[in-house]
Order: structure tokens, then C-alpha cells, then sequence
């Protein structure tokens, strides 16, 4: 199996999908890639709009995308896909939209099967066995919480420290506590933004210049780094 | 209906329920309440020092709680109560055990008939129509979104104005506004924490001294400030 998967799309500053680029265009290599778009996370932009603009993006690299939206047949066009990204915005729509088409089994067999899969933020949630990490607001029924499951750990994206000063809701690390106390054989990854996680020849590993949070039942949380040891999350 | 609903249990440096606690004594009335208690939103405490912390803060107002987990007949505990206390934590895990025991109907309908309601956070959510407004991480299937419409509306309980600085995930107002997008008959507010909406003598009011923000599909979102109407949001 092929992944890169992103914490998120932009960093603060930086053009659409600027720090993932250069780690996208080597992923899916020399020859020009014209990948499959999935933008069902899209909420309240239109799906020409995302697709536009992640397509920019590929481009810079030399690959290129087309959006789902445009297939009569979407289970065809996943099985037919040189690549399947899946983009960010509300993990709930997209996984909504993905059972009501019978897309996610089709997504897991054909990423099994080789087809190179990225995801960034929404699009990392669903490589996970449920959208239990999401940090989205729930604004739909999902039908079911189940997704591609195309890792065995759950990713948190948009990883944070802390609370804004004052604030005094809950801490992420707080909420992710939470869920390994009702699911405690399951790890979690908490994904700091600027941070990709990549499976290739068999290999996990972390990329970009920030740790990455490991919690696990009955361990106190801690901090792995890009070059240690990230393959023990995929048994 | 009496309801007391608050943003937030406690403000950073306070004492537990510090903020609300006047108002709880005022809403119970001059003679000792011993309300019941509903900890289930609880996942990395017990229930016991849930509602030990809990009833500390009331006695300090004259007041007490006695915690659901101690009767044997949940349904005719909340049937019986003088009032019903809602606390915050974990919403789906709140919400999951409300419907496993069928008691979201019974709550709905003793309130309705006059026992007066108080929440904080998750207990403000599940005041709502559904759980979809909440920003608590879905650890757990709830079986339903749907919890007990004591209002008409949604509220998002400590709602807050801005990421911390660098951070490029979703605004909650983006946020709200994918909601709203979804479900463009549903009125939501934004309510801060150190705030609470009180609805007594069918007059909704905003207490404390920030003003909420409301999300109206079609329009901008604005704020409201105590002394303000928000009585429109019931119908």
C-alpha cells in the first residue's frame, strides 16, 4: 500500500497545499499522474471550486486531478484511478456521502490493491478505521461511523497543544483521552499541522519538522519524531 | 419550561461551577433543591467524584444533587426530580447512555411539565434538537443524534471567536456555518463561555457579560447582547 497522508492542507501564509506539495509530487512520482479527486468534504464551496484549486496545485508538480463529481459510474472511477485523494473540510459530509454511494469498500480494495492514496485533514480521518478522531463539527448523520480502515490507528488531524488563552474547554489531548478509555486497544496518532504520515514499501514514517503525539491505553502520551520507529502502529 | 443552560461549567482560576453558581442558586429558589444528578457525559472520571465535585458546588448555594448511577429505576428518578442537572464532559458518551437507557424522552417530558432543567456544555447540547453542534470528539456511536429539543434551536456551547495563533484548522464559525449550510431551518448560538441562557416565565435571556453570536442561514452572523430579544429563537 501506498499513503500520504497530511495533517492539513495549508500552513498559515503559504499558497493552497504549500508544504504537502513537494512530498505529493515525489509520492506519486516522475510520469504526470492524473489522479482521482474526491471532494465530498466540501461544504459551503462548490465542488468545481475545490477541484479547481487543488488541480492548481497538482499542476505546480507536474500531476494533475479530476474530480469524482464528473463520473456517471464513481465506483468505476476509484477502481479505475492511477491515484485517490481525498481532500479536507467536513469529515461528516464525506463520510455521509461516501456510504451513500458504496464508496468506501471500493476505496479500501483498490488502495490494497496499489492505487497510491492521499489525504490531507478529512481525507487522513477516513484512511482510519472510524471518523472517531475527527475534530469536525457532526452537522450530518454519517449512516455509519466505519471507514476505509486502510490503517489500523486512528489519526487526530490539526494535532494542538493547548487551549487559546482563557479558554477553558476541553484540550485536544483531553478529548483523545477520552476516546482510548472507551476504545482502549485502539492508537492514536495526534498529527501536528505541517506533518505528513507516509506508508510506503512497507515502512510508516513521519515527515516535516514537527513530533508527532502517540497515545496509547494505559501509557502516558509522548512524542515521536520523523526517523524513529512509526511501523509498531500498523499491527 | 424552566431551563438554565450554560456555555461552560467553570472559568480558568475559578473554583468548580464558579461562574454559574449564583445563578443555579437564584434558579432553584430560596428553598433547598435536591436536584438529580446526570453524570454520564463523565469518561475519565467516576461518577462518584463527578458528583461529589458537583454537589460541593451546590451546597455552597444551599442546594444538592444526588447522582442518577445511585437509583435502580433511572426513568422514574427523573420522573420524581425536583430538578435535573445536566453536566458537561464527553457529549456522544452523554448522549449514548441517555438513549441506551431510554431516558432522553423522560427528561423531555418532565421538563416540559415544569421540572426545571440546568446544563452545562454537553448538558446544553443535549437541551438542543440534536448533538449536532457540539465540539466534543465522537468516541462513541450515540446511536442517535437526536437528544431532547428542549429547544427549538442549537447551541454550540464555548464558542470562541479564533484559532490560537498559527493554527490553520476550521474557525468555529466555519464551522457553524457548514452546519447551517446542511441545515438551513436550524438557528444556532454561539455561546461563550461565562455565559448561560435562561429561559423562565417564557422569556429567553442571555446572562453574563459577553454577547452571543447568531447563525442564521442567509444572513451574516451577529451578535446579541443581554437585554437583547432572543425570544425569536423559539419559534
Amino acid at each position: 500500500m501506498k499513503l500520504l497522508l497530511s495533517s492539513n492542507s495549508t500552513m498559515p501564509g503559504e499558497e493552497y497545499l504549500g508544504f504537502p506539495s513537494p512530498y505529493i509530487k515525489t509520492f506519486l512520482g516522475e510520469k504526470p499522474v492524473k489522479a482521482l479527486f474526491i471532494p465530498y468534504a466540501a461544504v459551503t464551496f462548490s465542488f468545481d471550486e475545490y477541484e479547481q484549486k487543488v488541480n492548481e496545485a497538482f499542476q505546480r508538480g507536474g500531476h494533475s486531478v479530476v474530480s469524482i463529481h464528473h463520473f456517471d459510474n464513481p465506483a468505476k472511477a476509484i477502481e479505475e484511478a492511477e491515484a485517490i485523494v481525498v481532500g479536507g473540510g467536513n469529515t461528516w459530509q464525506l463520510v455521509r456521502m461516501l456510504h451513500d454511494q458504496n464508496l468506501m469498500m471500493a476505496i479500501r480494495r483498490n488502495v490494497q490493491s496499489g492505487t497510491p492514496y492521499i489525504g490531507w485533514s478529512a481525507g487522513s480521518n477516513v484512511a482510519c478505521p472510524t471518523l472517531r478522531t475527527t475534530n469536525d463539527m457532526p452537522i450530518i448523520d454519517p449512516t455509519s461511523f466505519n471507514t476505509t480502515g486502510l490503517v489500523p490507528f486512528q489519526i487526530n488531524p490539526h494535532y494542538m497543544d493547548a487551549n487559546p488563552d482563557g479558554h477553558a474547554g476541553e484540550t485536544r489531548e483531553q478529548r483523545i483521552n477520552e476516546f482510548i478509555e472507551i476504545n482502549p486497544l485502539t492508537f492514536v496518532v495526534g498529527l501536528r499541522e505541517g506533518t505528513l504520515l507516509k506508508l510506503e514499501n512497507e515502512k510508516l514514517e513521519l515527515i516535516g519538522n514537527r513530533s508527532a503525539r502517540i497515545f496509547i491505553q494505559g501509557l502516558d502520551a509522548y512524542e515521536l519524531n520523523p526517523g524513529d520507529d512509526f511501523n509498531f502502529l500498523l499491527k
